[in-house]
């Protein structure tokens, strides 16, 4: 089959693999509708995690071609949508919502989804089928819910978005969006996006942004606190996961207030003190994108909500070097590769 | 008035202070009945926080003696309860129930309550009376509840103790005794106190610990983990405010867990990309006691709690350097001061 492998920091190419097998009585194999490039697609490709000839992508959609024999949730045909943590669903962990934690957890990183097909361990803990197969115009919001609107409606949920309260969001890309999204579904009165792109203000509008503020740093924590009458804000989102974004997460959010991170932590160190004086409740981590998958197919189902605005740049499995570069250079948001 | 200063660290002294003085409507002056000295006090005594000639002292119940002229909801002649930061009570910080983060918060350390006489800054929304004059022998609980008990509360509310859960409690001072008080009060279903004191591990068991882990560290998360079929506990409440015991409170912490965290932080920083893959919920600081206190009041007045009892050395308030040396020696959990 054809697969992404990144040999090196900026280098991305599309090259022959070997088909995946079933191995294990709980495995499925599928076959990939879509894939596409997430933001941490971009740390390795900076050079900033390490990487070596590793293939690349943990979101994907697409139809079942081969289950192993214990495998009883889903059936060869079916339309599924997965998480970017393979997972059991059964242990405490699971049944507790936190399924990217789950004690038997694999990263569908480790595998790589950005070919023709994937092999997903434990299937039915996995892998949730849509009701039918999907017309095609709802393929890039069911593969958004694979990872970033999942990712984002964790952050909204973690940072307790909901009526009477005001979200700011830290980050507009993919996962940003998507929190804002989040956030409007959720209720919340008001959705302060923080960005300084006009493309993305307007996806962000759209999504349900009501204020947006360009300052970034001490600056953007002091307009918050103006828009909030001196207190912060009682919900923030962080969807970027550096040290400056943490800070102006957490300086952003009220006394009480809750911050839900998912930005994926780049040298980031919490000075305790700091931390236990901001008075605020800190969660986030790893999206358990299972746990919401059921709820956010059927409103995509329902055409209640369309993540797949996201996508900017549709691109065919070949061309994912071009689509590097563009979500790189920021030419794009998002990437989708049809495969 | 007769009064404790620390003029250095290991300098504890009594002396002759100027009588505090109404100064705003809002004020009241109380007549101490008690006070105490509590573990951070511990902090500058042994060198680690700066002292210069400070006036100690945060916790107090008294009796009411001069009110300004805006104060209605205490009056002279009140037996009062407070917490050890005064707050407004009104501001939207408080009325979430975050008084120790009010917008016009001030610490009660600022003036110390190891006196004969205190200044109650916003009086209203500071004290709580007491149902009537109090016996005696319960001025030992509503002394605790104005900052162990309260915060011991707080931090087992942060951590989310309650039915069905296992509650580990990291620190066996007075705040973490407590601590486990407040999860057997909150329902919680197995509470695992670390200690390796055998009188605090029989106070931890009268409190309502029922497993006693002596390990620290990582062998003390190995054993946290043991005891719960690997996963970690529901609750973790942290009691201490140094590394170690903040990374043994987070990992011993299982994914989608709660750690209510309340030890003053000392020198404690978090490493973003752990505290990301933990998963845990990480909530604390300054424990809002104001919140809990009718309830507490409540409770102790009906003499369903007895958290007086981490008090094991009363001393008269001129003996108060004495106090400072029994609880720095370990000879002493928590030393009550007459008045």
């Amino acid at each position: 089959m054809r697969a992404v492998v990144m040999h090196a920091p900026g280098d991305v190419r599309v090259e022959e693999r070997a088909d995946p097998t079933i191995t294990r009585p709980t495995d499925a194999i599928i076959r990939l509708a879509a894939s596409c490039i997430c933001g941490s697609d971009l740390w390795p490709y900076r050079g900033d995690d390490a990487v070596d000839h590793t293939p690349m992508g943990h979101e994907y959609v697409g139809v079942v071609t081969e289950i192993g024999d214990k495998v009883s949730q889903v059936k060869v045909g079916d339309f599924v949508v997965g998480s970017f943590f393979a997972s059991d669903n059964t242990c405490e962990i699971c049944q507790a919502g936190y399924q990217s934690r789950c004690i038997h957890a694999y990263p569908m990183g480790a595998i790589g989804t950005q070919a023709e097909y994937a092999l997903i361990p434990m299937a039915d803990g996995t892998l949730v089928a849509t009701p039918g197969a999907p017309d095609p115009e709802l393929i890039p919001s069911l593969l958004a819910a694979s990872d970033v609107l999942g990712t984002g409606w964790f952050a909204a949920v973690a940072a307790e978005a909901g009526p009477g309260k005001t979200v700011a969001v830290v980050g507009d890309g993919a996962v940003g969006l998507l929190g804002i999204l989040a956030a409007r579904e959720l209720g919340a009165e008001r959705i302060i996006a923080m960005s300084r792109h006009a493309d993305r203000q307007a996806l962000a509008r759209e999504f349900g942004a009501t204020d947006i503020v360009e300052e970034r740093g001490d600056a953007g924590v002091a307009r918050i606190k103006e828009l909030t009458g001196g207190y912060g804000a009682h919900s923030v989102i962080e969807a970027v996961g550096t040290q400056e974004s943490m800070m102006q997460a957490i300086r952003a959010t009220r006394a009480g207030g809750h911050v839900g991170y998912v930005g994926v932590s780049h040298d980031v160190s919490l000075d305790g003190l700091e931390l236990f004086f901001s008075g605020v409740h800190l969660h986030g981590g790893p999206a358990p994108v299972r746990r919401f998958l059921p709820e956010l197919i059927q409103l995509i189902w329902d055409r209640k909500i369309d993540p797949g605005k996201v996508f900017d740049l549709t691109l065919p499995l070949d061309e994912a070097a071009e689509g590097y570069r563009a979500m790189d250079e920021r030419r794009a948001t998002k990437v989708l590769l049809t495969v």
